[in-house]
C-alpha cells in the first residue's frame, strides 16, 4: 500500500534494536484519514470472503480493527491481556509474548463473542515475531470458529513472524512489509 | 440517547457491587454499528464546537473515540496506562485510579501529540469517579491546550465523577447516565 510506505518513510522514527516508531499516525497518535484508507485496502484484499467478525488485540490494535470493521460491515471483538473483575463466565485463553514489551501476556475473549462456525478476520497493527497473532488464531480454532485470513498493517518482514504463519497454510496480507531498516543512515527497505 | 439507554436495558447485565457489564456491544465485543451512532450524537451535542482532536485512553475508550474522530474530521490520540520502550521524549503524565481494576495508573501522552492551543474533546466509555476524565484533562491542561468537554458513553450517576467535573466548569456529555441499579431485581433507573 503506497500511500502507507510514504507515511512510514515521511514520518516513522527509526531507532536501535530494529525499532520502528510510527506513533504520530497508527499507535499513539492516529490518523483516522489514513485508517479510513487502511480499512479501505483491507477490504479490498480480502474482497469476496465473507466475514463475520473482526477480531484484535488491544491496545493498539483496537482503534484500527474499529474503523476496518465498518467496511466489512461486521462487529469487532479485542482480546484482552489481564483479567478484569468485569470479565467473567468462559474465557478462551492464549499465551502471547511481546516483541514491544518484553514480556509474555495472558490473552482472554470471552468464548460467547466467537461462536463455533463465524468467519474471523484478525486484525493487528504490527507482526514481528507472530506471537500475538498465533495467540489470536489458537483463540479462534478453540472456539471452533475459521479463521479467513490475518490483516497487518506493518509487517517486519526481517523477523519471522509473517513467513512462519504464511508457511503454515495462513492468508496474511500486511499493507507493508519492512524488509531492512538502517537507523544510523535512517534508511527503510520495503519488500516489492 | 435512546437507542442507547435500550441497547443496555436489553444487553447491559447488572452484576452486585454496582457493576455493569456491556462487554456485549460497548467494551469487549464492539457493535460498530451502534459506534457510528454514538459518534454522531456526539457530533450533534457538540456542534458548533471547533475541535482540533480527541483524546481518550487505552483500551476500551480507543475503538470509541477513533469512530468519534471520524464525525468530527479530526485525530485521535490514545494516553497509554504504562510506559513501553517505543515510547520516549517528553511525557505528559497523571495518576488516575481505576474503579474497574482497583489500581493506580500512570497515564502518559508523549508532548509532541496535545500542542499548545490546541481545543481537545475527552472521549471515554465510562465514568464512575471521574478519576480518568480528571487524569486525562490534567495532560490538556499541563499541554497548555484547551479541554472543549468531555463526551462520555455511559456515566454512573450515582457516583461523583460527572458531577464534580461538571461543578469545576467542565462540559460533561454523557449519552446515557443511570442513577440506580438492582441487580436482584435487574432494574436500571437511567436520568431523564
Amino acid at each position: 500500500m503506497e500511500l502507507l510506505k510514504e507515511r512510514i518513510r515521511k514520518d516513522g522514527v527509526l531507532k536501535p534494536g530494529n525499532v520502528l516508531k510510527v506513533d504520530n499516525f497508527l499507535n499513539h497518535q492516529m490518523d483516522i484519514k489514513l485508517m479510513n484508507e487502511i480499512g479501505k485496502e483491507f477490504k479490498k484484499r480480502f474482497e469476496g470472503e465473507q466475514i463475520d467478525k473482526i477480531l484484535t488485540i488491544e491496545a493498539s490494535g483496537i482503534g484500527i480493527a474499529a474503523i476496518v470493521a465498518q467496511y466489512f460491515d461486521c462487529n469487532m471483538v479485542f482480546a484482552k491481556k489481564s483479567k478484569s473483575i468485569n470479565l467473567d463466565g468462559d474465557m478462551l485463553t492464549a499465551k502471547i509474548e511481546s516483541f514491544t514489551h518484553k514480556r509474555v501476556y495472558d490473552v482472554i475473549v470471552s468464548k460467547k463473542f466467537i461462536n463455533p462456525g463465524e468467519k474471523i478476520l484478525v486484525i493487528d497493527d504490527f507482526m514481528a515475531n507472530g506471537c500475538a497473532a498465533r495467540g489470536l488464531c489458537k483463540l479462534i480454532v478453540d472456539a471452533g470458529a475459521e479463521i479467513v485470513g490475518i490483516g497487518i498493517v506493518i509487517e517486519k518482514g526481517f523477523q519471522s513472524g509473517g513467513q512462519d504463519l504464511r508457511d503454515q497454510g495462513f492468508r496474511v496480507e500486511s499493507l507493508a512489509i519492512v524488509d531492512g531498516m538502517d537507523d544510523e543512515a535512517g534508511t527503510i527497505q520495503f519488500r516489492e
